[in-house]
């Protein structure tokens, strides 16, 4: 397991942290830029995905097509994504290709072309993502319920809204990336085989520009419980459920951990086999832990058949219910051994840490040592997490079905 | 790179395959059964994705409830898979917990409790799976294309048909793991950290079992240009697209991969540029190789609106056919980029080593050494494809549209 870390601030307040791994021959790396989907203006949902389209379509001295060409050339396996708080583009590549993929970055998130015919192909294309949700309710289906649960603008669908992307123009958009592409809040993360200090220089000379004003923080708490039903004629019927919990900055937040893996950690964790082995009640079942900086929930999936969609829903909640009732010691132990395992798999790709030593900065402030994670882990007990769930009963549900009939919640 | 593997094989011919990483706490295995969907019985499409199901309800001494707990306990992130040709069950977990989790595996393989209760649990879960896919048509689409290029039993979905799955019995099923479960043409795969001593003497005791008798292979060719339409008044248009190409075993198997790179690698490739990103087309479009043992043939699927379903399918097939006309020494250079690239990557998670290890046995009897498919990647030159491509031509193109209109399909 990785032991330390590296990290430097530039002076516009640009933040750089980076995480060694031996024996790797590639590295990824991370522009956390703070352009989330919660940080656009009213009525500018949506831009994020297009702006992270259109700033590729050309920048610095390269038109749209050369500067596909030189990405490809590199052999990048790029990444992007638009979250709530950050609009993150990188990739994965050879090691010995990082110093020309950073420049080429920097061009992208400082010089790019933004033409306004590019723009227009930009703006179509996520138009259509969005349409193509139609085509997708088990996506579908959670966005809605994010949207539900999170106030608004924390829970706003990255893909953005069909009218607010047809009113979105040029001209906004390049305001939003001069407003929100700002360096002193921007986080770059970088994993696999690099050499800091060279990467700390290159950042210097490539991203030394000044400092933005300081945009304002989001507060807000989650929905106490909710439902949408969306109609659809399908076979099939798709639940999507959440309730709030603690943040990763409470104390609590292990404990929180804890007991979603009793639900929902593996094929003999509660949800699997109550909802789905015994019963056979929904083909696809799961929970998991989802945090902003600002609000945190456990999330639920359950895909079932008309028929038994109220039962599975019952069902669901019940086991949600059930939980501080009692847990025994082997569900504790095999819920740690699930989530020791899934990080020591994760350890291992640089991408995952890439992307997990960001998401640390952002939200604590700090980056945690895979054994101090393993060492919180490992301090739980039947009766933290019972105090916990005691203390942070599971309840308010929002919920948000799509399928042929709406269904009826009892807490 | 990883540049030694590990091979052992059994009395009862059963393979054993290791490729040891550096630097890594964890291990992947995985056997693969030859109990794929082609391998089964007229009727019994469906059947590898119930009993792959049904095998995990409990075996050797222990119940459904106490074997999931087993496993869960190990920290396994389980994988199981349905193919053509195999079905593979394996996991990813902390090295130390490996001689237990091939203890229990064994149970799994050779001694699963197979309870008709539980059968019947297995098989109505693999029925609604098949039903939830009329809400996922993108999905729908690549398992009809695959239908319609293969010829059956090749191309038989791994999901099955309703029809099968509802006459599918319990004693059927327990034939098949009877007389697909044959350790002789079974392949046992193990990537990570590992001591393979130890690892070969624990599976003879395990597997010491007698070989079985030799089932029959599968000959034929791929469709020659088919056109299914699936009517759907969505607001998408989701397009499978198929033409035969050569088999890994063949001397011209690199220049194919390179020309498939050429026609959608990266965001520079044909593909994207043309149709995605010039036109804006469709929201999504990718193709790439696709191998069974027996025929292989370039995948592509777009995504679309119905105003611009046919201009992406002429698009499509236009880009197809043009590829041949010439290729610039910097595409090529790019597609060679990228492939090594995604080479270098995936020798770093040990899921996808085992799982690489294990389809090179199968498909060309040995194991490629990653320097060697470097070196013959690097060996490709813009002659050498273009000459495989004039000998090779894309054609007979097979085509699965869903949408509300059929296409036209102009070669």
């Amino acid at each position: 397991m990785a032991e330390t870390f590296d990290k430097h601030v530039l002076d516009n307040g640009m933040v750089l942290l980076g995480e060694p791994m031996e024996a790797v021959e590639s590295v990824a790396f991370g522009f956390m830029l703070p352009a989330g989907a919660a940080h656009l203006p009213e009525g500018c949902c949506g831009a994020a995905s297009v702006i992270g389209d259109w700033i590729f379509r050309g920048a610095g001295d390269k038109d749209s097509r050369q500067l596909s060409d030189a990405l490809d050339g590199l052999g990048l396996v790029r990444g992007r994504s638009v979250g709530s708080s950050h609009l993150t583009i990188g990739a994965a590549l050879e090691a010995g290709n990082l110093a020309e993929a950073l420049n080429l970055h920097a061009d992208i998130i400082l010089r790019p072309s933004l033409k306004e015919d590019q723009f227009e192909l930009a703006r179509q294309l996520a138009i259509d993502e969005v349409l193509s949700l139609d085509d997708d309710p088990r996506q579908k289906v959670m966005i809605k319920l994010r949207e539900l649960f999170y106030p608004s603008p924390l829970g706003r669908s990255a893909l953005g809204e069909i009218s607010e992307l047809k009113g979105l123009t040029a001209g906004t958009s390049k305001q939003i990336i001069r407003d929100n592409f700002d360096l002193s809040k921007t986080i770059f993360t970088v994993a696999g085989k690099y050499d800091f200090d060279a990467v700390c220089r290159q950042m210097e000379g490539l991203f030394e520009s000044q400092p933005q004003q300081d945009g304002q923080s989001i507060n807000s708490t989650p929905s106490a419980g909710q439902y949408t039903h969306i109609e659809n004629d399908g076979a099939q019927v798709h639940i999507g459920l959440m309730t709030g919990t603690v943040k990763p900055t409470d104390e609590d937040y292990y404990n929180a951990r804890v007991a979603v893996s009793v639900l929902s950690g593996g094929m003999s964790a509660r949800l699997f086999t109550e909802v789905r082995e015994k019963r056979g009640l929904c083909y696809a079942i799961g929970a998991r832990y989802h945090a902003l900086k600002e609000a945190a929930g456990v999330m639920c999936y359950a895909g079932t058949t008309p028929d038994k969609a109220q039962e599975t829903l019952d069902c669901v909640i019940g086991e949600f219910n059930r939980l501080g009732d009692g847990i025994s010691e082997e569900e504790i132990a095999r819920a740690k051994v699930g989530l020791k395992s899934s990080l020591i798999l994760q350890s291992e790709s640089s991408s995952s840490r890439a992307g997990a030593i960001g998401s640390d900065h952002y939200m604590l402030g700090r980056v945690r040592d895979l054994d101090e994670i393993k060492d919180r882990i490992e301090q739980t007990t039947v009766d933290s997490v019972l105090a916990f769930l005691r203390n942070n009963k599971f309840k308010d549900f929002t919920v948000v079905t799509i399928g042929p009939r709406k269904l009826e919640i009892k807490n």
